[in-house]
């Protein structure tokens, strides 16, 4: 694992430019069999597609195609190629040599001398977590056949709290699996509707005034075998983490009452174990279904904090780092006033990446096949 | 990378238990030449030891021996083996079968069967940090001899904060470097004195009602060129959670502003570049020191959230896994009732083995030598 | 570095099938910079394609296609993803469930169940390393623009020896230069023209057979640095060796003597060092230009034992795999009398790849590009 | 996988130099539950020792110790760690600055500028692999268990043949099994006892003029299942020849019938397959028992071409790397005339940890644990 590759047993590849010719992903170590269905993709895709109001006025289809690694309708075991071809693209909305701030555009001077493809954003755009998406859309139907769902509402954005995932903290597992279905119906995923309003119309207020806003995503996964992750280093923490913290705009990512926990006492921390039937449970998920880096088989819960889109239409001083000199820049472009919307399926989309790499590790090459 | 072996062009792999012979730690991919001076490792051993009224009462003097890939007092280049044989060992205070709560007794008894060494916590153990904690007595001095700093204050512990290191976050080198400096010498890191004394009494009030208590870390590391980290998967802010995401007891993680800007707007959040002589840098550091997951040469800043520690003397309902039926356990041996203090060495050494490993990737083997 | 992934520094992930959409590769960690020449890239394949007489008749144009990681002729630095389509297949000449002797037929139904793209030899088909010829055509200019050249010629094809390439083995660098030039312009690349033709009408007589023949080519890579590879694990040889050995038909890798250095005394094998002006030679070069598994700066010289291709037009007793029960099985479809002459660019773009990888771990990410 | 770590699933990484404190070896993802047998380890290592007459006279009694993830007799699953002391060690006998022809004094020097450990080799030392031999140890009665066993002969040794392991070749695999069984019993292992006195003879004749001998060791691997492997890069031959090719003195590897394949033509190289009972063989075995880099359930066969040992007692010319001058220089310390036979327990230990590892890989974490 390394560079763009991400994963031990299952590797994911990633590759694009936003202006580029396409943009995909290989996918190595997938078992051989798994089902490949064009409309779950397509359905994860289209979670991830721009909202008219809250979102960019780029429009891509998203015309993905498979191009290797699928035969007959099910995977081969052998590399899988996902290409999404770039449709709509206006290049010349960018201008090389201005760094806009909160963005890669000085960044990635610094580490390609110039030799970066700077329209769009290059490499660094969020377009590129299509792919990532798209992927999601084969893993995630070959978890959840093994038991095992994924989901993810805005627990926060602009400011405005959505009720919490209550359920995952207290263990009612089937609670939290309708819940995470009726998430992963919604372009917009809250529990608690009223604050969904409330949130869009934050957003909508914030690009009437050419800024951008933030928030945080609340996920879960349900239904994870006890026993994956590794004590150090790879623990499963550690994997989830660095998937997560390679989204753009994602800058905190915590387990469990994450933050919160440093402020409890050991006693009201610790999740007490109890017997369910001859199943171990705890008693609360403080710990979020993680213990010493592994897999207790309560759910998984994590949040991650995104940042406000650094695109915005205000004025801002800056460097043209080409000349040296100090500028200014204004967006221009198409841009989103808040992407957490959008983020949350490519949250989704790493969990499944994560957790199938952990299943693969664990029992072996055809741990995704369904029995 | 994967399992207890971490990194790409610098390989860290950890091994040892509680209560077995030895722990240690091979580190492969060094720069020949490395200076290892054993006063700055037993200095960095001394931070991570415990003290007196907020710590366990096991002493160990961590007599570690390096036996491979030194020479003369030189890094070789090959794999430098470094032992910390365990002394001071109590091991009937375990009994295997009985889940402490908050612990990773349940989730090892899932990954390994029952042929788990459960003494002590084995494998899982922060024993193990002490390992690389010595290592990071190697790293932290190569890199200060090319201007790279690294130092962590206690920002918050039993709900008490330190001031924030606010020179990190306005690009303020000099004062910031002076206070990291202070920070490597204090056993218990505040910026504030008087908050540090009211820490630890509330330490202290905790390990006399048999509790304890859990803390944030704030950490900065300055002097990182710009431009090391990757757009995708192996983001510098990936690869710093990876590592510091597999310390015991962390639960969250975040960068620069951290989970606070997500009620930011992106006006507020951005983070505007100027010219202050020939460099780039930037105005405010909102965003700690990475766009798009590369360094961007300003101090990169991040806070790990830090859990109260599991092991504490009351009474706690729970299961004996062997016998698959419901109990209670109270701690028994030695618990520290605190670990936040003793944590920070470690993150300080995660962070040295994560910056050594992006310079040896981006400028090639040599890079750890000094000029 | 794992399944379909090759490299450290620089990661190469193939893909794609015989008769699927695409295959193609995804290159990662290139020096941003690099030119991307698409006559070299054309030139390497047109070495690779089949040719009248002693080839198959299948005709593919390759009509490669670069769409990321290229930016206005240059390399980005981040990954390269080139694609190439695949247009004459016969599909139907291929059945399910019968074992080609000598092929992956059966091993691919023990990995892969009965999921595998069995048509042309799917995933395992030699078609895929059109790819890797392709990769080879960007880094084979660089790395001779940094000195170093790499060529291969057939030392023996179907028992008949061309003459050795004595100047890599003597050290004679100026002469091995112009040799390895001149083999690689050509499609059947030999030193000796007469054995060449004799080499010819040996293939096309198995041809006549329905047989097929194999061969021993040689390699040389001059002007590598003293100094790659790694004492354990990853020598240059065995770096060399993993890349090698994936290339379908490759059944033996040795280096400088090969084999025949086991029947030498320690004496005669010794390659004795002097001094040429400032710099270190052998005056012999039996070990190939690697010493304790790393580059000495003397030419690195390899030999690859091809086995004769397995598909031919021979009735052979074989087994029908789904029904358990024996058969027979006899050619169809459009085959190779002999590919060694086709493995060759395989070869170099092997050698390339490795080379590559190295110079980048050992003096980092802009290794590779021109001063 | 990299540097001196190495696999995939099971990670082994190696330190230590010859006349450093210690030697050993850390071996992660090991099954929990697998039998450590130190009556095994110790047999391994009175494989390795030099033998009377025919060996240095450097006498180390391998006081090997595991200090971490062993418990009770029986694997943990985290991290082991082997070390082995050093004692008989003679420093003086070691010139820094002349390259002994043949050894990696110069390349390490290149690699390392100066700062290796130059006294016997350092960590190029043969004296590393009794840290491998160990570790085969543990490994190989876990694969024995599993009904795969493994086992080489001395094929060629000073120019004089063993007879072939034709039971190999021939699938029987009984006779293999017991021909396998009967070579680990014996520290000069051939099938013929009459070869195995010539070549001894030869090499005490080489020892006698302070000369040296190399040989082929010929390896088989039985019980393997069908299906290990990977189509690209991964290969079963890539794999296992990475490990072949970081042994010292190895310059040539091969699987099945080897650089003689390619003279063959198609239809006698192939090897037809029939049914044997429920069971798919091969009639013949030219291709090693690997088919498009995947096991195939027949025995799997592989030769390594070991050079003569380059420390000799004959006066070579050679250089002084430090004072940039031409030398000679004469073998000093305590040398082995031939390392043949001491080799093919190195050879069958990194057998063993290439075949652990694909058996990890293919069926997860616990597919080394006896039923």
């Amino acid at each position: 694992m390394s560079k763009n590759t991400f994963g031990n047993a299952l590797k994911i590849t990633l590759f694009g430019e936003s202006h580029g010719d396409m943009i995909g992903a290989v996918v190595d170590g997938l078992t051989p069999g798994v089902t490949v269905d064009a409309a779950v993709i397509d359905h994860q895709l289209s979670l991830r597609r721009p909202q008219g109001g809250i979102s960019t006025s780029r429009r891509e289809k998203d015309a993905w195609q498979i191009v290797s690694g699928v035969f007959e309708g099910k995977t081969t075991g052998t590399p899988l190629c996902l290409l999404i071809p770039n449709a709509d693209t206006h290049s010349r909305d960018y201008m090389p040599g201005i760094a806009r701030p909160g963005h890669a555009d000085y960044t990635a001077q610094c580490k390609y001398h110039g030799y970066q493809d700077y329209r769009g954003g290059g490499h660094f755009s969020g377009r590129i977590t299509a792919a990532l998406v798209a992927v999601g859309g084969i893993l995630l139907p070959a978890l959840q056949q093994r038991g095992i769902e994924i989901g993810t509402h805005i627990a926060c954005c602009a400011g405005i709290d959505d009720v919490p995932l209550d359920a995952a903290y207290m263990g009612e597992e089937t609670v939290l699996r309708e819940q995470l279905r009726a998430l992963n119906t919604q372009g917009f995923p809250v529990l608690d509707a009223a604050a969904g309003e409330r949130m869009r119309a934050a957003i909508e207020t914030a690009r009437a005034e050419g800024d951008s806003v933030g928030g945080v995503l609340e996920s879960a996964i349900v239904g994870l075998p006890a026993g994956l992750g590794e004590p150090w280093f790879d623990s499963l923490e550690s994997q989830l983490a660095h998937a997560l913290f390679s989204i753009p705009a994602v800058k905190g990512v915590s387990f469990g009452e994450g933050f919160a926990i440093s402020a409890l006492r050991g006693r009201e921390a610790n999740d007490a174990f109890r017997m369910q039937g001859e199943r171990v449970v705890t008693e609360t998920n403080h710990n979020g279904g993680i213990n010493g880096g592994i897999s207790n088989g309560m759910p998984v819960t994590f949040r991650c904090a995104v940042k406000p889109t650094p695109s915005i239409y205000i004025e801002q001083p800056t460097v043209d780092y080409y000349n040296q000199k100090e500028e200014t820049v204004v967006g221009k472009g198409r841009h989103d006033p808040c992407i957490v919307h959008r983020a949350r399926v490519v949250v989704d989309s790493m969990s499944a990446i994560v957790v199938a790499d952990a299943l693969l590790q664990r029992y072996g090459n055809d741990a995704l096949r369904a029995e």
